[in-house]
Formats: C-alpha cells, structure tokens, sequence
C-alpha cells in the first residue's frame, strides 16, 4: 500500500476519450440527456468502473453510481461525481472533469491499495443541464426527494423525444448495471466543477473552496403602453412601454450590483411587440435574473424590481404585470465538509479562495441531504456553455488532487494511512 | 350652375362601399397594394368615375387617375386624392379618405355644372402602405422620377407574390383604362388624409394645415458585450450590452423629446442574443427611428445617438456598431398651396391648426415636383394602421367640403363662379 496519487496522463487521456463521444466541429460536445451520445458516455464510464472490478449501479432516473466497497461496506457510501451530459453546444469539461476526476480518485485509492471505512462512489447525475428535458438537475433532484415527481413521466424534449422512452432506453443500454432503490442514503458528497465564472483566472488562483450556491429568482416583467405612430405621436401622447422599460433597468443596474457585490442583476431576454422599427411599441417583456446567498436580499430585491418598474411605467403611463418563473432558495455549504476542503488544500499547498457558486449544480440538491461542498477550478475566460470552454490541464489535475485528500479524509482513508 | 356642394350622404355611402373590400372581422380592411382586394377597390372606383362620364387612366406603375376636363385642356392637371391600398390589419379611412373625398369633389363639381380652368383628376396613388411589396409610396415615388427604379422588378411580397407579375395584373384588370405615360406634369396636389395622431382630436380641432412632413431617420444599434453565466459573473467581469443599451435608451428617451418638443425619438424593435434567461447577452440590437423637420437638427440627433451609445457601452466595456437603414429628408409644403387652404378654411368659417406631418405621405414625394399640401381631420384616439381606426363622419364631411373649396380656389374655379 502506498500513499494514492492521481495518475495526470490516465485523467487527461480520458477526459480526451470523453470529448470524443458527441464531438462538435467547433471543439464542444454535444452529449444532451438520455441522448445516444449521453448513453455511450455512461457506457464508457460503467467499463471503466467494471475493468477495475468496482460494481456498476443505476437508480430509476437513470443516476449511474460506481461503487468501491469500504472496510465496513454497510455504511451509507461516501459519494463524488458531477454530470455527463452536456448543453446542445456545450464545453468539454461541464460535468465530465467532475466525473473523472472521481473515477480517477476510485482508482488512485484502488492503485494504492488504500481501505475507506465506508464505500466510495462515483456518480453521473441525470440532466443536470436541462436542455433537452426541463428541468435541469433532475438525477440529484429526485436522489433528494427519494422520488420521481409525475410531471416528469409526460414530459417532450427540444427535439420532440418521449422523456419516458429516452429514460427507459438509458437504462436498458446499461443491462450489467444493478438497479438499485431511488435516493438511499449518503454519508456525503464532494462535487468538483468548473467555475462557469472568470474570479479564479483573473485572481490566478487554482482552487475555490465552495461554501455556498446563490439563491435564484427569474421574473418576467411585461410593461404595457400605447402602440402608436413613431411619426405622429407627440411625446405628450405616448404611452412608451419600451422608454419605461429602458428606464427601470438603468435604475435596476445603476444600484442592485454596485451596491451590493453579492447581488447578480440579468437582463437576458427583451422582446417588443409589435417590433416595428416605426412604430412606438404595445408592450415589452423582459426577464429579471436576480441571485443572492440570503433569502432575504434575493426578497428585497424582488420588491426592488416590481417597485422600480412601477415607477417607471406609471411615470409614462403604462402598466406592469410581474410573473415569477423560478425560484430556487440559497444553500449552504457543510461547514464540516468545507473544513476538509480547506485542511485538505493546505495540506496540498494549493492556493485556494472560498467562493460562492452563481450556478446551480447537483450538489445543491445533495447538501439537502448530506454534507456536501464543491471544489472549482478555473476554465478560460469565465466561458462555459460554450463549445469553447477550455480548463487548463494542471488544473484538472490539481482540482482532482485536492477531490482525492478531501475524500480520503472523509472517509477516513487517511487514518488508514497513517 | 349653381354653388358645387359636398354631397354629405354620398360620400359616407361610398365610404362604408369600399369598407366592405377587403373588411376585416374585426372591422377594418385588408387590401394590401395589388391584392385582389386592391384591384375590386380600384375597379370600382374606375366604374364611379366612368358613370360620370369621366376619363379614366393609368400608367406603368398602375397609379389610377379619373380626370374631369378644364376649360382649357391642355393645362397640366390639378391633381387631387390619396390611396386605396391598406395595411393587412388596416382601418377604412386611411388613404381611402382621402381618395373618396377627391372623388366628391370632382362629383360635386359636376353636379354644380362648374367649370376649372384646368383639368381636374382624382389619383390613387399605388402601394402606399409598403407592407406587402417594400418600398411604400411607390407610385408617387415612381411618378415624382418619371420612372420605376430597375430593381423593383424582381421584388416578391410578404405572401411570396411577385411584384412583376402582380402589378401586370393589376393593370390588366382595368381594360378601359387609357395607358398614360408615367410622371406627367401637374399644377399641384392636394391630399386629405386622417391625421394618425392623437393632437387634432384632443384639441377638438376639426381640420390640420399641415406645413411640412418631418424627416426621418431610421438606425439600426448593435452593441455587442460578452455572453456569461448570469450567476457566475460578477460586475466587475460583465461586459453586458444590456445594461449598456438601457443607459443608452434612458439618455436619449430623458433628453431628445423634452428638449425639442418637434423631435421624435422612437425604440420600435429590440432583441437580445442569444435570449436566455440565466445568460447575459452577447448582443443588444435595437431600432431607434428619429424625425424632426429639418435636416440640421437629424444630423445632430444622428449625432447624439451614436455619442450616447457609444459612451455608455464604452463604460460597460461593449463596442457599438450603428447602421443607417433608411432616410427620408424633410418636405415643406408650398406656400401657396398653404395659404389656398388657410383661405379656404377661413371662408368656410372650419376651425383649423397648421401642423406638421410626422408620417410620410404621397404628397411628400409630389411636392418635389408640384404645389403641394395636405388637409388632417382628426382619428380617435390618434389610432391608425389599426383595425379600430375611426373617423367621425361629420369630419369626413368638413375635410371634403375644405378640399373642394381648395380645389375650386387652386382652379380658379371660384372666378368662374363669381
């Protein structure tokens, strides 16, 4: 037995082989839920778990876990892992570097012949992206509530697919994996991820030590006037949805983020109707993203947008109807486990930052549950979503360095060690 | 001979026969410029006309002329009259006012036994409203050039019609009609339209001299930031064209329209790219449509558009790309024509305002090469280009009375009779 390492050139080749399976010409993947290119993707991981003799596992939903038995195998399973599907033009790293990088660590424990008190699993959650099935996260969405909702059994895909039959085909594609029971319990859940965000590049820090995921609330915001003649209509007369919108997110971006720099203010969707270059709109819409570690703010906030649009609207004369689309509360992070992450990097000697996650992940569901905190690691740019996503090979390996300390001392591995 | 008198009955039947072409169950008309529709509306104009034993002519780009003789015929004509094309969810009065009320006049004319010294002709101008086949105005645009621009040649319309073979059809529909060169000389033209603005009607004004038609400009502004996860991206790392664009649009919308009550600033169409709710868009285009009446003032209108845009998406860290779509420089009516119908209003006893036209008309393109001048008469609520488009009758009346007895001074019509 020796002390476990991760094997960089066995983790870059596979991330490499990973890519490979829904290439795009642009240097992306595209490897959507349930898809046949999500279905070899799992193939690919559940032979590698096999050929190293660790037993394959899938629940209903389709999670696949890869199980490393622990001294006392009957402890609930100390879980690491991300997701391998991807957005239509998706990046190579969203999710799958999460998911090497825990196979990778089962087999540095398994090279070393290193013993955990209680098992190790890798999981691939199912959909975390959402493209092809809405919504996204579902996998670590039903591990959590220990169920399926119904909704989901009639749910159709971007592309017109059945949910129910591209969900039944996955698991049928895996007739080796053992079924097993929807949501059991877990000891705890270490998820490595990309940043999606430019902080840990910019700073040059290699590491960020995730304490807690934002809360998120999406609004659309309709603003109704007067369509009316651009040539006619004196100022006097217009009733202008589009100047009352334009003058609601100039006060809504003049003061939600530069005040407080926790706070996330996105207008990403803007539409006006009739959308005639000459002609004074009827109405505009918009979506608000807001997000915020505290409930609280992300509840000010709110009353922010619908108090700012109202002033706005009724100083020109129009009308506002807000809709909620969305809401997801903060999470916080285990302290216990954001200690390991932090004594296990310090012990590595890898500069970290604690960071708070803009994006959701599977592991918000898990903290639910289960002691849980990420690890990012930096991508080019901030880009992700994006064929051109790009990580940095040494911080691959660093991210999954530290993925490994922290699960061996999780799980006690270390103590085993010692 | 007796005083030539606006048949009252006459025309509001006339008005609610052409209704019925091309009527809308919501109550307006579709007759887009060399429909079926169009061609039923022309040809029972032309029988109007030849039942009152009038000639009736057409040229190469199908604008329908019905003409009265003066006493001496060989004088260029006096022309009078509008369009009888609408927008597909059109109303009944625009363009068919004023084509209607032309024809009372040459009635009332007729029935009075009055002779002008010059001829007389009622016009249907073709393809005002531009809406099935781009440009609109085109056949007071073809007729003010003396010829029809190459390239229209092989225009397909909206529904996917050609141009070509449309308005061959089109002139074939009317077989007695005598073919005439196009862009023949006129002494002058006077347009009745409805105002499609609010101002006539909420100052319970009857009748608009209008002065001159607004020039306009039309842009189109790109600024372009940087895609990013809305949660993951901090302001500090933003490059967001949308907030960018809304400190643009709040600027010009805060300064142009209250700083010169003759400017019109007007943001019709907007769209964010790529349009996700949790991204922060990549891009921001937006139409902005400007007017004022002179030419100096668009230039620096023009001006502070790209100085706005330009700063704000500077201070976001965007670029901006600004593309002039299309410019219509101003028209001033002629003085003369104005005064005829200040003097007419005046002996009528019609209450009147002069004004400025800030739609673009026929007469725009007439009165580069003749007197011109148009008459307003109030709309409810200013609406138009709208199914609900409404003219009270007894202003459909005092507008046709007003054009008759511009026609009669303008013809020296009012000599004969004294």
């Amino acid at each position: 037995m020796s002390r476990p390492a991760i094997n960089a050139e066995r983790l870059l080749g596979r991330l490499a082989a990973f890519a490979r399976i829904g290439a795009t010409p642009a240097g992306g993947v595209n490897r959507q839920a349930l898809s046949r290119e999500d279905r070899d993707a799992r193939a690919l991981l559940a032979s590698l778990g096999h050929a190293r003799g660790f037993s394959i596992h899938q629940d209903e939903i389709a999670n696949l876990f890869i199980r490393r038995p622990g001294q006392d195998d009957m402890l609930p399973p100390f879980l690491i892992g991300s997701h391998l599907d991807s957005q239509p033009t998706g990046g190579r790293f969203d999710g799958t570097l999460g998911t090497l990088a825990a196979l990778e660590v089962l087999e540095a424990m398994e090279d070393a012949g290193v013993q955990t008190n209680r098992p190790v699993e890798v999981v691939a959650w199912t959909n975390e992206e959402g493209s092809r099935f809405s919504p996204g996260t579902m996998g670590s969405m039903a591990h959590r509530h220990g169920r399926v909702p119904e909704t989901w059994a009639s749910l159709t895909g971007s592309d017109g697919a059945l949910f129910a039959e591209e969900l039944a085909a996955t698991l049928k594609a895996l007739p080796n994996a053992a079924p097993r029971p929807l949501g059991r319990p877990v000891a705890g859940f270490l998820e490595l991820h990309i940043e999606q965000g430019p902080a840990l590049e910019k700073e040059n820090i290699p590491i960020g030590v995730v304490t807690e995921v934002q809360g998120t609330r999406w609004l659309e915001v309709t603003i109704t006037g007067q369509a009316a003649h651009a040539g006619t209509t004196e100022l006097a007369y217009r009733r202008d949805p589009m100047a009352a919108a334009a003058d609601a997110m100039h006060h809504l971006f003049g003061s939600v983020m530069p005040r407080d720099e926790q706070a996330r203010l996105t207008v990403g969707r803007v539409t006006a109707e009739p959308g005639s270059v000459n002609a004074i709109p009827g109405a505009i819409s918009f979506s608000i993203d807001i997000r915020h570690p505290t409930e609280a703010m992300l509840d000010a906030l709110e009353r922010q947008v619908a108090d700012t649009c109202s002033a706005t609207a009724d100083a020109r004369g129009c009308t506002v109807e807000i809709k909620k689309l969305f809401a997801m509360a903060p999470a916080r992070f285990s302290e216990a486990m954001v200690d390991i992450l932090e004594a296990s990097a310090k012990r590595l000697g890898i500069p970290y930052k604690r960071m708070i996650s803009g994006a959701f992940h599977d592991a918000l569901h898990l903290s639910r549950v289960a002691p849980t905190a990420m690890i990012f690691v930096p991508c080019r740019d901030g880009l992700s979503h994006n064929e051109a996503e790009y990580v940095e090979p040494e911080h691959a390996v660093i991210g999954a360095r530290l993925l490994l300390e922290a699960t061996l001392a999780a799980t006690r591995g270390l103590d085993a060690l010692s």
